[in-house]
């Protein structure tokens, strides 16, 4: 009996491709299940079955087996074998109340969780053209372990207590004159130490909304934060990004419209544009929030790889507003590592001690032991030239990627002088796109994700970081001729 | 010119009390401004003042003062000196909007953010008989340092890169096997990592409860999670907690009235009677919890302090109910080191996905660097050990502390035989003994902040840990004689 065409078993196990056989099984089968190329309830092939088609051990399939039944993927029923067990997704199918809110389309199609899982999911980073995330060949893991057998020889009470409230006081210092070089004034209490990014944005977003509130994004914006604040019962509308950054004439007729409570904008390095902010804009923006009365989240993730503004023209709205109608949020997970789970806020004092509190009442406190790892290494001046290594290397990728993408026909939306990712247009649907090149064991970012109401459209977004695996190329060469 | 006769100011510098003089002013102030003592707006001496009264250098004022500006609890005003700054409560200033869902009290009385951010403020241990930590020279810094320096010399790209959705798999496999000691069957997908318990009772509660839904806990309980409910717009009801439980007939009959989404209850060493439930009760709230519809929370975080049911009577209710209408919190900030922030949920396979898919979008991932810590000290073997010391320190503290407790006429109201907190009537109102104890510079914590609606007290929570300093025996003596 051959149980499910679909698996297309054949291509499962390449034994070049990384990572032990039953990491590759695993892997692989989790990927067609995420995919829906494996559909909930469909029976696995048995593991004599698996096993011989395969032409590896049985001990193999049976491991690869059940590390997808301690995932989620498969369940095992006595008797009768495994099977492709329902994964539910948050969006999809467990917020009902907020269904009138905020209608997410419950399409086969990839969705925000669908992606993040994929992401986190941890496929070998040459098989991620879609990750947001650096390979870790690219990032310096000396530093971090260094950072930890630092950490661990301090003073042993210092690692067993809590963290402080608003995060470990030297780090916020060195913040300090990290945004002073940004021209950014803070002090140390105006700072709060969170979770990366993503306990930012939902401590400032439960802060400033209630469920039914608006809040703006750009179009095309990272996708995530759509998640975070459909759980909260907020309604997410995008202005249009373009390549010196927002509509603003857009903008403001949809802030007289939808009276905004927060706009989330990327001013430096825009994810997946890699555009900037002129200070043209920049100035409109502050106007347009000024004049609709909305708070303004500026996410500077992106910003140590930003190589200055002789390069690529940049304006700070935190820099010109100086925290009192912006809250900057930035972090270490683009550029150190994003496991240690540092980022930060900063904002006025009042909105600091505020958000301090809500931290604490939702986590605690963070990890003062990341957070003692990330002061060491920039207190140590290896993080600049860690960062300007970076930069070097971005360049050069993203020259010899952008060629070849033109020279498959895909056009580069911005030709951008800075960045980790291309926005392309491959003109073709970048759906279906993806769901080959899952397949073949690639994970894309198609275009969908990254629109606030998941718009079907031809371009994705491209990490020029991860794009050294010639099967890639050879995909993208297949399917777009 | 004296500025501020509330300052006293000649106690606060005591040269015994641990710490640099520059960080014994700083707390000594902070605890004045937090508890009120000193009012928002007063001036503070000027910094020759301050140091001719207390003989120390300016320098060591002028870094006092510095970090108390960095900390938000000065301001300074140039050219007229150092002024107490506004410090507003999350709770008491900032939800409005849930102020005819949930009223708290706007008082000058410590409150649930007053009591934590002075937990958070890393008084001296000693000085905190009301802290919910063991002192450090109770843990053990070596095993945490140790799981440090074996995370630093791992594969580096593990450190660098996201950790996966629901944690460290190999963590999770070991926590099923802890759980099966309970009698808790609950495969690696059923459990989810967390930042500690605090952030697993925020994602159960976004999950189950929308605003104006009501949840029960103990009464007296855990303090933070008021707040955290408080934020999310949720009602919280008390449930009188006796020597063996809750106060059953109570339960059936207010949640007849209320209908609540959730059931927080601490089965084991309850937090702060550490009163266990007995089988009877358990079996009775669980009746209670399918007759009424709601869903039991068993926070199992003092798990490890309990020296099985053939010392104290005690059942679990994830052991009668197997994960379907209960969900089981655990976690090691009391046992190894609270700046790990390592927690988990086990739940149904379904509830566990969408909790994943939360804490997902709510803070992306939680930090793998310390699930791997804590997942060698316990792969190792070295847990157990560990807790079993800590129990034996426990029992002869807990002797010691309740005769000399009942010694100064206080009552202990539940003499348990195990736990490290002990509940005592002191017969005054603990809230007028936890003010004076802070001009002495040390922490109680007043019955009213366990009382869901911060009622007045005559109890106050003991850490039978944090009692081995004479002066607080002193303080407590002349005070309650």
């Amino acid at each position: 009996m051959r149980s499910n065409s679909n698996l297309a078993i054949g291509s499962i196990v390449s034994r070049d491709s990384g990572g032990s056989l039953v990491e590759q099984i695993v892997r692989t089968v989790a990927c067609r299940i995420d995919d829906k190329l494996l559909r909930t309830g469909s029976r696995m092939p048995s593991i004599r079955q698996f096993a011989d088609e395969q032409k590896v051990s049985r001990f193999t399939v049976v491991e690869a087996y059940d590390r997808l039944v301690a995932n989620g993927y498969l369940e095992s029923r006595r008797g009768s074998g495994f099977f492709v067990r329902e994964r539910a997704s948050l969006i999809n199918n467990h917020t009902p109340h907020l269904s009138d809110i905020h209608k997410i389309p419950t399409s086969q199609q990839p969705d925000v969780v669908w992606l993040v899982r994929n992401m986190l999911r941890q496929l070998p980073p040459q098989k991620m053209p879609g990750s947001g995330l650096l390979p870790h060949e690219w990032l310096d893991g000396e530093l971090v372990a260094n950072g930890l057998r630092a950490v661990s020889r301090l003073n042993q009470s210092l690692l067993l207590h809590y963290g402080t409230q608003q995060g470990f006081l030297p780090f916020r210092q060195q913040l300090q004159l990290k945004l002073a070089e940004l021209e950014i004034a803070a002090a140390p209490e105006q700072i709060v130490t969170t979770n990366g990014v993503t306990q930012a944005l939902d401590l400032v977003a439960r802060e400033f909304t209630q469920p039914g509130d608006t809040i703006f994004v750009d179009d095309p914006a990272w996708f995530l934060m759509f998640g975070t604040f459909a759980t909260l019962g907020t309604k997410v509308i995008g202005i249009p990004r373009l390549h010196d950054g927002p509509d603003v004439a857009k903008l403001a007729e949809l802030a007289a419209l939808h009276k905004p409570k927060l706009y989330i904008i990327h001013s430096v390095l825009h994810n997946p544009t890699s555009t900037s902010l002129s200070a043209a804009k920049a100035f409109q923006v502050l106007k347009t929030a000024e004049q609709h009365d909305f708070m303004i989240v500026e996410d500077d993730i992106y910003c140590d790889m930003h190589p200055g503004s002789a390069v690529q023209p940049a304006t700070r709205l935190s820099a010109l507003d100086q925290l009192n109608r912006v809250i900057y949020l930035g972090g270490f997970s683009k550029t150190l590592a994003a496991n240690l789970r540092v980022g930060f806020i900063a904002t006025s004092r009042d909105t600091a001690i505020r958000l301090a509190d809500r931290k604490m009442l939702s986590s605690l406190t963070t990890n003062e032991i990341s957070e003692r790892v990330v002061h060491k290494i920039l207190s140590e001046g290896h993080y600049r030239k860690h960062v300007d290594r970076i930069r070097g290397k971005l360049d050069s990728a993203r020259n010899e990627v952008t060629a070849r993408v033109e020279k498959l026909g895909m056009k580069v939306e911005y030709r951008t002088p800075a960045g980790m990712f291309l926005w392309v247009d491959t003109g073709n649907d970048t759906i279906a796109l993806t769901e080959k090149a899952l397949e073949k064991g690639f994970l894309l970012a198609p275009g969908s994700l990254f629109s606030p109401h998941q718009l079907p459209s031809t371009k994705m977004r491209l990490n020029v970081a991860a794009m050294s695996d010639v099967s890639v190329w050879h995909f993208l060469e297949n399917e777009l001729s």
